[in-house]
């Protein structure tokens, strides 16, 4: 027997659920389908629970690195224990909180597994059994996991990935992280915050794959000399069991050199795959490419009705782009007529410092944009950073030559929560004098960002303006 | 003997030094005449070294309170005698390096007292004696202090002002903070989180007076939370010397009975006086207001070629209206046009949490705006605020019935830094959806203000919009 329905959302994580909610709000009746929990790998097994050990950790580290404390700090330890049952208690808080919103929105909600059978028809397999449902529209949120490499294979055991590094009780002695993007940084600095023994292993030049590169030199150096052990341009060619963890051998690839670590733990933080292969009735369904669901600029895949969003569909991997398209997908489905910009997509790592990103990188401006501007404002002269003991941060302004703002960078302790001003400006394509011009609470380390747009134009007030002037 | 210069600047605070690094930006050769040091009461006696002050302390309160943490923590202090050795440090690091600008960009500096003869000649008297000086700009910087009440004026000892509060060493047992605006909030807490019984003692109905009352109310009672003890409508009418420091005695206006309190100290931070006093050769010799100096909008004195900035014209007594100002004063003083606007006027207070705040208040909003519309957005629905126990937060926003942005209230973690976004918005009149389209950062703080600008429009995601739908 088959029921029909208005919506049919697969997969309840941030893209997923806001979607459902924004559907909802425009008086769509949506049915979503999650297998595990509500909030998706990013409430539960990603950026909350990340966010949670960074915050408590990051404490830890600044009892262990102010100077102006006195006592018996060394006995001073994290309560791991507390902090993993903490964990566990914030999750289920949100997690019920948004539950409490989709049903109070009229959302219903299935916990199973949905497979799509073709452009109107999905099948869904619960605890109560097995149903089709036919649907107006479906929206396909299914997300990712994280990637294994052809050689390691995450076994939860001694090569985890994200999700089991969360938990890891007691921290282990030594931890091998490969890959240095967002994931195998934060990770890498819970643990070495803890005691761990990190090295973190990366096959591209630098960390952050994809970033400005001085931003993240500043930052691969602030975190070396935090202990964690960075290594670039390293490739793994084999891994090893041995009595006490894992091995794993390659070569740098600067000088041609073997290496060989040996830890107790390996974390895969080297890429996501999308979660296409979960839901779909036969292969070739849907229009993939590399894996990713095919979408238009509308998230419209190749199947009339269908639409897709967020690491689904590939692009950066981000919640905060999940939802993005899931809200624009709810709309366009709704009809609405609404397109993707990623022009203005920010993106955060919650090291400390913080780094937050929006736009054009120097060397993306570099290639795309001739006599683009830029402008550098280093914490050393901003007075808050100073009274912090944060001063190694930098702020970063890419500008074209019309002054419209095409890129910001940001690393302070907060950037994640200031650069909503510059990606404002970035996506409403205001001017550096725009910025330039708001007063800005002083002593702020926002105020470099002004200072950062007075740079650019030879006007920097709190440093020289050599170079260009 | 008679000099002639291109331009005065007396005072070398944040209006002063600003307005001479602006100026000869513009090709002026401003003389800039400072008594005391570069940087002003902000960066000697003031902000800054509040800030450290508060960043230290908020450390050993994060300490005190985090209930994650296990071993001898009973044990921790603050190092005081370090703290303030650092304080002096950091703060002579920043004036040295406003020195260095300063000459690097060709202003000469002074240190001496500066008194203003006429529209055209300043008297300077410094070590090497006195002389006069012939100017083309004159542009008056001479900030404020510390107003003293008719009864209790400060003697440095037992009734001291922000100043000697820097650096009370050891804290004292007790202290009385006349006053709940920001200095007194901020000095109050400091010693309230090293041990200090601090009570505050303010006469109007509300803490942060001219605030919006909801944010208020709710920092209040945070704050009160914390250990200090606040108490509005207190009326003091004497304060009498004891064995063990002085009592002040009053009456509580909302029922008329008296109230006697007795501390070690009290701190005044009832307000602020113009120096205006301080620097003029004869009275009437400029058109004041109440003691501050009366600019129009273009900040021009009643004296031709006369500017005044900061603390001296009034308004609201902030550092960096003190530098917009003394940059706009540069640059009129050199053939520009611009006017003072303070409808995007930022302030915060760096209490735990900050709070941040621009533009109209919903009071205001409801006298002067028919038709205003408000969002507001509780952070126990933000996710990194409960990863950082800082759920108790608020942002609310205020926009006219055409959805323009008029005023932003963040009480949050790092709220100070989160409200350029709305300063911006503020300024160029931009809507409700102009910031809630804009892509913020999972998990974030500031996804609070995307949520609530969506709210005022009955359109949140992360919260039921009732009432307004």
């Amino acid at each position: 027997m088959e029921e029909s329905r208005d919506m049919v959302i697969i997969g309840g994580g941030p893209g997923g659920y806001v979607a459902a909610l924004r559907a909802a709000q425009l008086g769509r009746r949506p049915l979503l389908v999650e297998e595990h929990r509500v909030g998706g790998v990013c409430m539960n097994w990603g950026c909350i629970p990340t966010k949670f050990l960074l915050h408590q950790t990051a404490l830890l580290r600044e009892l262990r690195t102010n100077k102006r404390l006195s006592g018996p700090l060394d006995g001073v330890t994290c309560d791991w224990k507390r902090v993993q049952e903490d964990r566990v208690r914030i999750i289920d808080r949100l997690v019920k909180g948004t539950e409490f919103l989709l049903e109070k929105n009229g959302v219903e909600r299935v916990k199973g597994r949905a497979v799509l059978l073709d452009e109107r028809r999905v099948r869904i397999a619960s605890e109560e059994g097995e149903r089709v449902v036919e649907a107006g529209t479906v929206i396909l949120a299914a997300g990712s996991r994280s990637a294994d490499l052809p050689f390691l294979k995450a076994d939860g055991r001694r090569v985890i990935t994200s999700r089991e590094a969360l938990e890891l009780d007691p921290p282990p002695g030594s931890l091998l992280v490969v890959g240095a993007g967002a994931i195998g940084l934060e990770l890498g600095s819970v643990y070495a915050r803890l005691g761990t023994k990190v090295t973190v292993l990366e096959i591209l030049p630098g960390i952050l794959p994809g970033s400005d590169r001085e931003m993240a030199t500043r930052l691969e150096r602030l975190l070396k000399s935090q202990g964690l052990s960075l290594f670039t341009r390293m490739r793994i060619e084999r891994a090893v069991e041995t009595p006490e963890g894992v091995r794993l051998e390659g070569a740098c690839l600067k000088n041609d050199t073997p290496f060989s670590f040996e830890a107790e733990r390996v974390l895969l933080a080297a890429g996501r795959v999308p979660n296409a292969d979960t839901f779909l009735e036969r292969p070739g369904l849907l229009d993939l490419d590399r894996g990713f669901v095919r979408v238009d600029e509308r998230l419209r895949t190749s199947l009339p009705g269908v639409y897709a969003v967020g690491d689904l569909v590939g692009g950066k991997l981000l919640a905060h782009k999940a939802s993005h398209e899931g809200i624009l997908a709810a709309e366009n489905a709704s009809g609405a007529d609404r397109h993707r910009d990623d022009s203005a997509l920010p993106l955060a790592v919650f090291t400390a410092p913080e780094y937050a990103s929006v736009g054009l990188s120097e060397e993306e401006a570099r290639e795309r944009v001739p006599g683009f501007l830029t402008g550098t404002f280093s914490l050393q002269a901003n007075g808050r950073a100073l009274t912090m003991d944060a001063a190694e941060g930098l702020v970063k302004l890419i500008a074209g030559p019309d002054d419209v703002l095409l890129g910001a960078h940001i690393l302070a302790p907060g950037a994640s929560d200031m650069i909503p001003e510059l990606t404002l400006a970035v996506r409403l394509r205001l001017k550096l004098r725009d910025v330039s011009e708001t007063i800005h609470i002083h002593p702020t380390i926002s105020e470099s960002i002004a200072e950062a747009a007075l740079k650019a134009k030879g006007l920097a007030l709190h440093a020289l303006n050599t170079g260009r002037f």
